[in-house]
């Protein structure tokens, strides 16, 4: 099979090569086509929200996904739930030489077909290639743009407000574990990461929102922790009520994880008014993305930080960890 | 020295910790404050210009900058050579466990500096932290926003249009070269790694401007020859024209490299119409990072591609070489 050389990053022939026999073949946009320093953009308007993340995850492939799909997915969903409806999509990649270019095909495919089916456009890209053994593979980063379609504000937030989560929790951080292979465990557990433009877009006709981020590093819990500590107001979220699957629940048990603080690629968190409530998960349920939705805790001004109530009745303070239980989640 | 560990990417309590105790510290800009997973932009119109770039450089600190610095000014002169003025920039870290958290405090003022001289903000990051042995110190990605002031087009250009090269060429790539330690030679050589907006920006009230590129990886020859493929036309060059400086050209013939072929990271290739030649060289030149500015050559439809025109009377074709002479430049 044929791989990656030191070369393919020169910005010579052999860069050349790369850029139209996998990237150009896969990611074929006007913009791209010009091969310019920077992409010539129109915007709608002249409100828009700018994401970066570099992904790094380890296995490359897991169920579920790529770090292809991944790195769509994860800068569409980082605009959406700031509130700005995605347009543009940047791709810089490091690759490690010696990687197969047959996988990096692959990975550039699973880019493209969330691209297409998102009508998001990947308009501008870099490539670098370093040494072997001076990455783990691919490292991808993708910035993104988007217009601002609806104003998310931590500021909006108020005692009785509502938390919800738009799916079961810990399916990615799990299937990643389980994909690492030190566990030998089978299970049907795959990542959720998934696009979430489509199930959140309606959801900005909604006034009664207000606030929302997508749990990946960190989790849910992550999240939560952030809101008390920048609002300083409290969070009461009710165990039995945080959607888990199964076999995500016995995984967990078994490896000492808690869902709560595990890395999802294709949920959000949204905090909204009660009186919208209906409004919401009527919405969401009816999304394939989003038939787990479900309300899970309240906030409260009674308190301060997040605060679980368990199945059986007690009470755990919620806080951040110092490390991530995985690294390398995403 | 304290160092870099796995926790520092994790999304927890470390991370958090980083990203006030170095990231804001420094960066310190109302979006980045925000702490939101995109940042909130106004722009001025509608038309703008989106980059992208990750730099993998070697090594990271260098004589003439660092890569804080090269990362900043990359994303600048790829936005401003496209005709956008530059405006918000990202900033992607990956960090190799064990990395002192010194020198990355460093890299960011570097990057901070660049961005307080420029006026240009960095809005939103991401920091990812890989195992000892993953990554070779630190990658950053940035990407960039900008505004379109000018429409630069390759198809614009045409025959007898003159070929403008804002400085001495090759100064980057020597210096990295020589700072690898490889060579044991002394020199005074600075990379010429700097921001080329306030360099670039009062030529866009000059109409008989066609394109423009900053040489970097593949250097000015690189460039030329994409303009000649692109475009079907000749484009013929005199070496005795091309400001080389002349501890650079003594070190070039030492160890066997072409200045026209060595990454530059603070010039820019214009190409222009030959009537409003004077109007750009007196701009340039009057600029501290323009006043070696030359033309040093010349559009042609007698023939395709890049010519060289030797300070002996020969002749040498110009190509794309398949390698770069020095990887990891950028």
């Amino acid at each position: 099979m044929k791989k990656i050389e030191i070369g393919h990053g020169s910005g010579g022939r052999l860069t050349r090569e790369l850029i139209h026999e996998i990237f150009l073949k896969h990611l074929d946009s006007t913009e791209l086509r010009e091969l310019e320093d920077a992409a010539s953009l129109n915007m709608h308007n002249q409100a828009i929200a700018f994401t970066t993340d570099t992904y790094v995850i380890n296995p490359l492939f897991f169920p579920g996904g790529d770090i292809g799909k991944l790195s769509v997915c994860g800068t569409i969903n980082d605009l959406i739930v700031s509130g700005a409806q995605p347009r543009f999509i940047s791709a810089g990649f490091v690759i490690e030489e010696g990687f197969p270019i047959g996988d990096l095909e692959t990975i550039v495919m699973s880019m493209a077909r969330v691209a297409g089916e998102t009508g998001i456009r990947i308009v501008t890209g870099d490539t670098k290639v370093v040494e072997k053994g001076n990455c783990d593979g691919v490292y991808i980063n993708t910035s993104g743009i988007g217009e601002i379609r609806y104003r998310m504000s931590l500021k909006k937030i108020s005692p009785g407000d509502l938390i919800i989560v738009t799916g079961t929790v810990g399916d990615h951080g799990i299937s990643i574990a389980l994909s690492r292979n030190e566990f030998q465990i089978e299970t049907e557990i795959k990542s959720d990461c998934a696009p979430l433009n489509d199930l959140i877009l309606p959801l900005f006709d909604i006034d009664g929102i207000k606030w929302m981020r997508d749990p990946t590093r960190g989790g849910v819990a992550g999240v939560l922790v952030e809101v008390c500590e920048v609002s300083g107001l409290g969070i009461e979220v009710e165990e039995e009520k945080i959607p888990v699957r199964e076999d995500v629940r016995f995984v967990c048990e078994m490896l000492g994880y808690d869902p709560l603080y595990l890395a999802n690629e294709g949920r959000a968190v949204i905090i909204a008014s009660e009186g919208c409530a209906d409004r919401i998960m009527n919405s969401l349920l009816s999304h394939p993305l989003g038939r787990e939705s479900a309300i899970i805790g309240r906030v409260s001004d009674g308190f301060r930080g997040v605060r679980l109530r368990t199945s059986i009745g007690g009470e755990r303070i919620i806080d951040l960890l110092d490390q991530e239980m995985l690294p390398r989640i995403c």
